[in-house]
């Protein structure tokens, strides 16, 4: 592919209308406006009673590197869309916003403000785009790794999925999300060297189909590498690939780490059964058995259930496709808009889908703790001049339905929403990968078992303070009486 | 993001045990052995009739940028998994193998070699990975966007989904892919920019919240853009959406292009005829009705059959993860080897699921055409030396049920699988976009009708030659008899 234009500006992944309106903002005097917007997701990925929150390392890396191109300006110009003062503008543009974010790994809810983007309008526009492209996926991907992760306990996963990943960003990224989401290595060489993360693999069917025979090819696998894995299911699993795997850790005793066997293929509770079997009478009871094929957590319980004697998983296109739900949906609202006389008005936009609805005025999101073992009560979401810490006890109701609260006493409140660019200033010190996942298993212990059970789980609290409701139902109110009043 | 390694080279965009391999191979003194590698997929996409192909261009691209920078090497040495001569090697490493593929916009069928390799072990193993990452998206894509163009026939189909797709990469590739199954613009800028694809975008429901009503909102898009497409539901689309529409059009008369309304929520067969009705009634009967919300091509139909005005369709979530299937599951299979005395000896990986076997040997995919009209009767994969256009007539039957046969006289057969590099070298004159997509709709129209209904449509036939289906089975044999020799 010759691409019309040779440099990866990425100033331009965004919508059009984006531009359009920059381009309205602009030319009618509105270019230092203030407006926040909010990301918020309306549906927990999978119907799990917790996200896991992931992208926030790429969402910065892009703001850092966002500007407009001299060949940015030249295609945008060739379009006629666009007035010259305005790609003027454009070329000197740069991100004065402030973000605030969740860390990464932290657990996430449905309805609860996950980024928060403070800025004039046209920078909060142009990059709604590509904040909802990194969010809508790595979430997706970082909850379904936890997901699998918990069915699997303390044995070993691995992400295989890069060759079923939708494109290439989605592979590297999504096996980093995998990552925070507590899998312990991928196949991904490129995810290995950008990011640290643990490399897994040894070899293939071709391999054993090179050498025309299970045997000459492990042999031959032996001679190049210390660690061994030998993939057993290229002709017969049991017949072939098992017995020339403990002939080839025989007869190489010492020299080669036999670290076990590979199944790819077939019926991997009866295969694994025997294959233990097999491997424990020839005297290798510490031999692991690998299995990969099309796995997800239903066929890994449903596995585990029948007593397959698997000790590590490689999982691949279920994860790094987000399968089951191929995006979160999150979306990008616009909370509040300064007006003409220099006043943060709080803006909503309606819908005759509760859900739908957009909470109105910039947002603080707290998790209430109890102060005693640290479990978390719930989040509670305050407008920003709000803080529970002043608080001898928080009333928590659900905002859905009024009639489930509940007075929490003896709490601690921690904001989740923190600084990440003040003014276009990255502030933020981010997290080594490794304290990431860390950081997701500590927040997984502090969460009831009843919101991570894999089907049906409890819904996990996330409720509006008595302020933001009532000020969410006054805005709901005012637009009613606009639209009455356009009918006379 | 800081990054470990600051380039982003691909050469590591692989699965660990590629590299594995390549060190065991390079050890052993088969660096030179030549190999045939063939990628095909066992299941159509959405149980669709046909798939389209796409993704070559960016193939090309990889192939053509593939190289270890000194980075990759250091990172590789880090990791003390390779020998310091095959790392040497690695650095001055250059794809010199040969690869066939289809033409971009072809029509492909399950079972038949979409992509051939042909080079050494080392770079067929080290390829493999990017490839299936690049395919297995971009033909679901390309798929999924004619599918829906299918049921939409000469109505124009916007590409909406950036936001939702996996990831940067997914965005920009899944969008040209859509462009080739049929999509006619897109909402991407980057794709614009980087492939020529025609943009589309007006405003979102934040323009409107700016200016805190409709009337307003719009007024300020049309004194600074000629062409105006006002989106109408951000309060409420009847009473106020549609109204105000239609009071800045009247307002504005030639200064502006208006060209429509947007429906982006609510019921769209019930406020499209509202609104054509309205739109009519004001004397602006060419004014068009846009619709977006999660259409996929079954919403469209519906909607279509309940007698919906609309005229644009915008399609994102559905169509740029392919939400119903999420990859295509291609494999990448060695079908040749050269042995020690350097002949080359097909091979295949066994399975007891048929469907999971590869077919052995070097391939060429004829497609035959009766020469009356043109019209398609079916693939046929012969071995790469047969040339069924030296014979009078072509003997076509299932190989999963040889019952089903014809004999096809008065054919034309065109190979598919076409040269792009040889011997390293880019030998193919890619078509250019427009190019492609107009292939596609032609291919299309040489198909029959059986094969194109969305819903349970005609098996096409992927026939073997009776030469390609005896040799396969004469390799089933062999492997069989070489798992029972073992057993004795």
């Amino acid at each position: 592919m010759d691409f019309n234009y040779r440099d990866d500006s990425l100033a331009l992944h965004t919508d059009a209308y984006q531009l359009s309106m920059m381009q309205t903002y602009f030319s009618q005097g509105l270019t230092n406006r203030k407006a926040v917007f909010e990301v918020f997701f309306r549906k927990m990925p999978f119907d799990n009673g917790y996200a896991v929150y992931a992208g926030l390392s790429h969402l910065i890396q892009y703001i850092q590197n966002l500007h407009f191109t001299p060949s940015d300006i030249e295609y945008l110009k060739a379009t006629e869309l666009y007035s010259d003062d305005f790609l003027t503008y454009l070329a000197t543009f740069k991100f004065q916003g402030t973000v605030r974010s969740m860390a990464e790994g932290e657990l996430v809810f449905s309805h609860e403000p996950i980024v928060q983007i403070e800025g004039n309008l046209l920078e909060c526009q142009l990059v709604e785009t590509a904040i909802l492209n990194i969010l809508n996926f790595q979430i997706m991907v970082a909850t379904k790794a936890a997901r699998i992760k918990s069915v699997i306990g303390d044995q070993s996963v691995l992400e295989f999925g890069t060759r079923r990943a939708q494109e290439f960003d989605a592979a590297l990224w999504g096996t980093r999300a995998a990552y925070v989401g507590g899998f312990d290595a991928t196949s991904n060489v490129r995810a290995g060297k950008l990011f640290g993360i643990p490399i897994s693999g040894t070899h293939a069917h071709s391999l054993v189909q090179t050498y025309r025979n299970d045997y000459d090819a492990f042999k031959a696998y032996a001679q190049t590498h210390r660690d061994c894995v030998f993939l057993v299911d290229t002709y017969d699993t049991l017949k072939s690939g098992i017995p020339s795997a403990i002939k080839v850790a025989d007869e190489f005793g010492d020299r080669i780490n036999f670290i076990g066997v590979r199944i790819d293929s077939g019926d991997m509770a009866y295969l694994s059964k025997q294959a233990r079997q097999m491997l424990d009478a020839a005297g290798y009871p510490n031999a692991k058995i690998f299995a990969s094929n099309d796995l997800d957590e239903n066929t890994i319980q449903n596995l585990i259930m029948q007593g397959a004697k698997i000790d590590v998983w490689g999982v691949g296109t279920k994860l790094i496709t987000s399968y089951d739900q191929p995006t979160l949906g999150a979306v990008y609202k616009m909370v509040s808009i300064e007006n003409e006389a220099g006043e943060m008005v709080d803006t909503i936009k309606l819908s005759n889908n509760p859900a739908k609805m957009s909470t109105p005025g910039k947002h603080q999101v707290w998790r209430i703790r109890r102060q005693a073992d640290g479990k978390s009560e719930g989040d509670y979401i305050t407008l920003v001049h709000e803080d529970p810490r002043q608080q001898d006890s928080v009333y928590m109701f659900d905002p859905n339905n009024p009639f489930l609260n509940k007075t929490v006493h003896g709490f601690t409140a921690e904001p989740l929403l923190q600084d990440i660019f003040v003014n276009g200033e990255l502030v933020y010190d981010e997290p080594s990968l490794n304290q990431i996942r860390d950081a997701r298993a500590q927040h997984l212990d502090s969460l009831w078992d009843e919101y991570k059970r894999d089907l049906n789980p409890q819904i996990y609290p996330v409720d509006l303070s008595q302020e933001c409701y009532d000020h969410k139902l006054a805005l709901i109110r005012d637009v009613h009486d606009y639209v009455a009043q356009l009918k006379k």
